[in-house]
């Protein structure tokens, strides 16, 4: 097998715990695997760099930025070959130009164009463990380019799919995807498989363990991901194409998120295409609306209700105030979204009716409800939140038995 | 003018001492020059990542090593292009590779073989400060390369012969070049003017200003190289060909060094050859030898007395033993060298005898001598160095009459 492994900057972040990654890694060379390791900055370097930056400018030049922030994983990778080199391994240390990582050329936010396998394969033949410097990359002019948030999730991903890896392996400190928060429902249980859909669903709620960039790349280049801890020997979550996954749940996991809030319009003017005009400037304001729910109110105008992320709430205010287009705006920020996810609600009839029953039965009140081919999100009062996940974590069925 | 400079681990040690380094660039910049400036990396980061790498392996691989080493220059080549930037100056940051520095294969103590100036003179041409990390280079097959301790100097001194810079400023913590150390002769001077050959003698006498490497390679190119304080306005000391400096005086300096110990082999073995058996078991064994002196002992056979660095005394000990070339070999560490250095030396007779009078008069006996072209090496006991030094400083009349 091919395997591309990944460690975070915890993983990386003291030399012991590169020392551990060695002695992980050389285990999985030694079961007679090829294998490519991208690694990210140790854990404090890059917010460092970012400091320093910052004490010279609030808005640092983002090419000199990727300069100064592909120093740290460069850093990683070379410790990391040592250390495997000393433990009688061939390991080889490549930077993202040397790997071959062409991106565009958007500084601090590039995006990989293509990978020349080439120098990769080259030193796999040879029997060497490559360990690739992640989330950074060149233009075609030459030029050092990072990737921006979650970059070495993306490094491995991209080098996965251009190398036909047959697993790809993220290391993080956590044990991989949980159908639900175990600080919310201690009965959580990891989930050993789940579809990219799913974890695109999860990742959009809060789950942390993966950003949507890495979880779409996967899902575009087909390449079969698992989240995992470094700190133990636990399996983690494969996330695959849904016909991978034989024994499908109707329901995967239950996701929470209090970092909402709500604004509603009442006795919207009647104009035409005014819920339109609403929407467009939002969108060019880039505030991202969640949920949106309309309804007739009296006198035939409309009611339009719709989420923001609560750290943007001040800026839709200001922008919803300038528009004019209701007297009546509440704001309320005291509410938690509470999302069920599942690819099996495709063929399963009354999955919403659980839940729908399951809150009612504890006289939680649902103020909003969106649903798509596999989620169904509600809005509750926040001090509702955690009480509805653990409602709707043992309504379907996913509490730990054990 | 064009001028490069050059600024040292302590001169960028911290952000406010880069902010300072911007701010000196761009007064050079703003006098009307072309600046490229080439900086080390921040004082204790290269140290900080040898030790990590030594924390994996005693020997790590030299080729990672240049991977893990070369980080520390790019940062700070960023930082001060950010710096120069938000002070409104047009400033780009470069990697070795970038600025077109090409070496030979031998990782971490390369060779610079070329250097393609087309980056540098286009980035020039459109007004931009030029900041390249120094230390680093690229090999022909794409690898990053390091020059070796000094290694920023020889970036800056190649750099602007490539260039044909008017000026190489290499800033450090100190003034510049002095007639003799001021911590042992207060009234010691800075010297405004030295040419190469004198500043070599100095160097490899223990001045540690500049490596004799960067002073080699700024004679060969021809480089005007100052070398001054970067905590200062002073001016510091040019090293230039002797043509260039008019008012030639006959000693331009003394220098100490105690660092030296003395072999003494005594009724040598009477075989041909002998004394070059000895040097050459020494040359192969990377034993420095600096002074030799041989004279007849009894009996026709030969006395063969020379001094090698103290730290390598145990080695050539060990050498000679088994080399069993006399029976009566003597060691010795406590003695001093005293030279003085001055290009006059060549056109003036009777130099030689003002030391050698001036020590005479207060008793201090000189061990061995030995002279070249503008130069005169004399050991004395450890006890009378500093002494030796003041005496000679005021003999040559090189005290500060300020």
């Amino acid at each position: 097998m091919l395997i591309v492994q990944k460690y975070g900057g915890t993983s990386v972040g003291d030399l012991e715990r590169i020392e551990n990654v060695a002695k992980r890694v050389a285990r999985t060379k030694d079961a007679g695997n090829d294998v490519i390791v991208v690694v990210s900055a140790m854990s404090g370097e890059t917010n460092k760099l970012i400091e320093y930056a910052h004490h010279f400018s609030k808005n640092p030049s983002p090419r000199e930025m990727d300069l100064l922030l592909s120093a740290g994983e460069r850093v990683t990778s070379a410790l990391l070959a040592i250390a495997l080199k000393e433990m009688g391994y061939d390991a080889i240390a490549l930077t993202g130009r040397q790997a071959g990582i062409y991106t565009d050329d958007v500084h601090t936010k590039a995006r990989i164009d293509e990978i020349d396998t080439t120098t990769m394969q080259n030193h796999l033949k040879e029997g060497k463990i490559v360990v690739v410097a992640g989330f950074q990359g060149i233009t075609r002019e030459g030029e050092v380019s990072t990737l921006g948030r979650g970059g070495s999730d993306l490094s491995a991903v991209a080098i996965a799919g251009a190398m036909g890896a047959d697993l790809c392996e993220i290391y993080t400190d956590v044990d991989g995807v949980y159908t639900t928060d175990p600080r919310i429902e201690r009965r959580a249980q990891k989930i050993d498989k789940i579809s990219y859909d799913e974890m695109l669903e999860f990742a959009s709620m809060g789950a942390k363990v993966l950003q949507n960039r890495s979880v779409e790349l996967a899902k575009k280049l087909n390449v079969n991901l698992v989240t995992r801890s470094s700190f133990n020997d636990n399996e983690g979550t494969l996330i695959t194409k849904e016909e991978n996954i034989m024994e499908q749940p109707i329901v995967s996991g239950v996701a929470l998120d209090k970092n909402q809030a709500r604004i509603t319009l009442r006795n919207i003017k009647d104009e035409p295409g005014i819920a339109a005009k609403i929407f467009s400037t939002l969108a060019d304001e880039n505030i991202n609306v969640d949920m949106i729910i309309q309804n007739v109110g009296q006198d035939g105008t409309a009611n339009i209700g719709f989420t923001v992320p609560e750290n943007e709430l001040e800026h839709a205010k200001n922008v919803m105030e300038k528009l004019e287009a209701s007297e009546n705006i509440e704001f309320d920020s005291n509410i938690a979204k509470v999302s069920i996810v599942g690819v099996g609600m495709k063929s399963h009839s009354g999955v919403a009716g659980i839940a729908f029953s399951a809150l009612a039965k504890e006289n939680i009140n649902i103020e909003m409800i969106s649903t798509s081919e596999i989620k169904i999100s509600m809005i509750v009062a926040e001090k509702y939140g955690e009480l509805a996940v653990r409602i709707l974590h043992e309504a379907y069925g996913l509490d730990n038995r054990s």
